[in-house]
């Protein structure tokens, strides 16, 4: 039976998400007052492992088993022109990432996380968003179920990534439906479009706003899509349910931590953002979810791949918090 | 028998090491090119990756043996009241390294780096610059020395950081001394001083200033001190002449890195900016070298630390160019 069968239930369910454990928190923030340096010197990495400690629930936070989770899907809105790449390219690069061969799998191997994809109906795209909903609502359940049941109980840290030709334009729609603005404030280049393709993408994003007035968070993801979008919202609210704590990736990730995040206030309370993407407006989604980034190194790939990277700060805010020693253990003046 | 024994002959090895391979960065260029991933989305990590080529000497980087060095010493200046901790904390902290306790230790075994620590006299500071010259030539000659033989030559990255209560003050002077400017444009509140500190720390550089014309970098080095960033700098210089890659550390380690900047313009060819350090002067210092930092998360540590959270960065990099799919192998459409 699955956790939730309406849309309703998934809201009730994040809604009721246990809160950061704040006895932990302040554990872990007496240990760091007295570990062998200045105060505030290691700077947000401090900040990161009391984070983590917070949503761990233990004063002594470890990140043994990272989960690094990629969702794919295929998009309608591709008639519209909208990618410098055909479709096929999802289905391919699926195969990659089975294969081992995309940059999330070797980021995935650098720091130790277990890396697991799921497809959803690639040989199905959702309907064209221009036309009417890219989802049914039983669709878009349906994909909020596999990422809830993506996320493995036992993971110690999570990344959510994906994978699918023409999404930008949907993370754009449902930005610019959420947060209000128009499609060109909204859409950037995705893997390299032209000018031309860029005023495609903004026209359909328009399209698709002027035909969807619904601004339930939810009825959004519906109407605009795709499936690994809902599938990555579904991932991260399991995460926040479980308290697992969570890095955000770029603008489609972002996207769909929006949805989330307009349905539940605290929905991301678990999550950092792992860095500011070079895709135009991600730093403009990531001011809307009251996030500053770890890292900016003009990442534009998406597959999880700027939060798969930030994986190896946050274990070193981690390693330095628990396996530091402190100014009485060391023998050490504190000035 | 010892590599240089003048000052003279450190400056003519420096001036001899070989430049990068450029054979070696075209042929990682051409496989950058045919990655599954959109041309330039993994942004300044396909850099990165280019950049190790380019200096390992191979189309096919690796980094399998990265080596973190520490160099301590003890400054004179210190009678000046510059530093938040006495001149203990030094020789303690030192200890704290070899017993696995300091947050370099943490970072270096979360990403496998071999780590060492080099005390240099720690029982005998140099002298007070505001009094006379820091260091003899003789004992120059000697940190540098140091320095250079701590390089493992079959390590194939490397950090250089330090530890020394009153460093952030000798720092300032030597970058005052080499690009203009007063005390008061160049000291920060190091390990934490208040504004009475911070006011002397200023005072305490002019002063050296004032009594120390010399502008030939490894003169200013001698005059200002200490053993610790001359070690650096004989350790930057040794690993230039090796053509290892080296990742620039904060403040200080960028004071020793300016050194054989304005000895030599390509001596840190080699070099990449680690993070941007909290102390006040470290943007200006990092800009003077020509250095755009991979992290900026608040560090103001030393030890090396912000240079250590970049090697998970690079190794990432890395891993990505040497383990990714082309679009051939993986059978992916290249758009």
């Amino acid at each position: 039976m699955p956790a939730f069968s309406t849309l309703a239930e998934f809201a009730d369910l994040l809604r009721a998400a246990p809160a950061a454990d704040a006895a932990a928190h302040q554990a872990a923030a007496a240990r760091n007052w007295q570990l062998t340096k200045p105060p505030g010197a290691l700077g947000r990495l401090e900040d990161l492992a009391l984070w983590v400690a917070s949503w761990q629930g233990t004063g002594r936070p470890t990140i043994k088993a990272p989960q690094v989770l990629i969702f794919a899907g295929n998009h309608g809105v591709c008639a519209q022109g909208v990618s410098a790449f055909p479709p096929e390219v999802t289905v391919q690069m699926v195969a990659n990432f089975q294969g081992g061969g995309a940059a999330i799998n070797q980021l995935s191997k650098t720091f130790g996380a277990a890396m697991a994809v799921h497809a959803l109906d690639l040989d199905r795209p959702t309907a064209d968003f221009t036309q009417g909903p890219a989802m049914t609502e039983a669709e878009t359940i349906s994909a909020l179920i596999t990422g809830w049941n993506a996320v493995d109980a036992t993971a110690d840290l999570l990344v959510v990534g994906e994978m699918g030709i023409g999404n930008t334009t949907v993370a754009a729609a449902i930005a610019a439906a959420l947060l209000g603005g128009t499609g060109a404030e909204w859409v950037g280049r995705g893997t390299g479009v032209d000018n031309a393709g860029l005023a495609r993408k903004a026209r359909a994003v328009d399209a698709g706003l002027a035909r969807h007035r619904a601004r339930d968070p939810l009825q959004v993801l519906a109407c605009l899509g795709g499936r690994e979008i809902a599938a990555m919202a579904g991932a991260m609210a399991r995460a926040r349910v479980l308290r697992i704590p969570l890095i955000l990736d770029g603008f489609i990730a972002c996207s769909a931590a929006l949805v989330l995040h307009a349905l539940v206030p605290a929905a991301l309370d678990h999550a950092v953002a792992g860095h500011l993407s070079a895709e135009g407006a991600h730093g403009r989604l990531l001011a809307a979810l009251g996030k500053e980034p770890l890292l900016s190194l003009g990442l534009r790939l998406g597959e999880g791949s700027g939060a798969g990277l930030a994986i190896g700060v946050v274990q070193a805010a981690v390693a330095c918090h628990s396996g530091m020693a402190t100014f009485a253990e060391a023998g050490v003046s504190d000035g």
